[in-house]
């Protein structure tokens, strides 16, 4: 049986989770088999449900781990005592920064959570919701402030995490400027454009 | 034999081809098949041939009129005698619009022409990728006649394509703005971010 490298504090089921995100952002989830993970991690399949009951069983922590993270930073962000303008632009660039260094877990939430299982699957679909309502809040927030332009909010908030999805292309485009590099211009232009002048 | 109903002065291969452009849409070009297509335009699937060779010849034609009217537009517009932040908001105005009255065909074109067949998609290809470098060029120009904030323009392109493909969920969506209001919205966002003030 092979061993699984390991690295620094991450557990053998770490490694196992970060794979899978790797395999499912690559072939899709349904595409994916457990065999081919198996591979990836350099053990016998057999083993791999030591740590892991099913293909879904690391679909559903791989949603709900970035889930669980986006709404930690939205209390967070919600708390602070900062203008509306000052949370949205802290908001999108924890999403950009999201896209950019973890890329694959972020991309399967984001585009395979449809494969969930109930009640997972309606249960992230509320959340996400939710967490929608409370992006396009603080949008609203800051409109009423006359701290952003009269938009509409929820457009806007679609928009935006539209236009941050397309980091996708940047992953895979050949001449790509660095990250620190596309986080600003991102904020540019999707901040710039929102400021109330 | 069912009959095709005309409306105006569209042809019957035009009628397919919109047909066709909606079905490609909803199902995948992959998964779509002339029978489903045949039934949707309420004729015989052999009837279909006296208009179309092929599944295949119908992606072209979508693809290709596609193409066609954003590379024309991209001419008109390169030379008039506007500002380059003009010629990108008017650009950008054309693509949202797009987006919105002529979804199917844009949204297949956009997405489905992995599918064509050689020499059509290399030449696709080339011709996506020489549209971006035109894009990207007005941007650059505005940039060096100050008119638009420094940023990297191919990423900028990259930001401003991939939030007008976020038309996609506001087609979807149950409580939309009108077509209007969501094309103010994405032109002050997208538009208002760049403008060197």
């Amino acid at each position: 049986m092979g061993r699984i490298k390991t690295e620094h504090n991450i557990s053998r089921k770490d490694v196992i989770i970060q794979k899978a995100a790797t395999l499912f952002k690559e072939k899709g989830f349904k595409a994916a088999s457990m065999r081919e993970l198996a591979d990836i991690v350099g053990v016998e399949a057999a083993s791999l449900y030591n740590h892991i009951k099913s293909k879904n069983e690391l679909l559903n922590i791989i949603c709900f781990d970035v889930a669980n993270r986006y709404i930690h930073k939205m209390d967070e962000i919600e708390n602070e005592k900062i203008s509306s303008l000052e949370k949205l632009s802290k908001l999108v660039r924890y999403h950009i920064v999201g896209m950019i260094n973890d890329f694959d877990e972020v991309y399967v939430s984001d585009r395979e959570w449809k494969h969930l299982d109930n009640p997972y699957l309606s249960n992230l679909q509320t959340q996400r919701r939710n967490y929608r309502k409370r992006f396009a809040a603080i949008i609203e927030e800051g409109i009423k402030k006359k701290e952003i332009k009269k938009i509409d909010a929820p457009t806007a908030v679609l928009i935006i995490l539209h236009a941050i999805s397309g980091i996708e292309s940047w992953h895979r485009s050949k001449q790509k400027i660095n990250g620190k590099e596309l986080e600003e211009n991102m904020i540019t232009i999707l901040i710039g454009g929102l400021k109330n002048k």
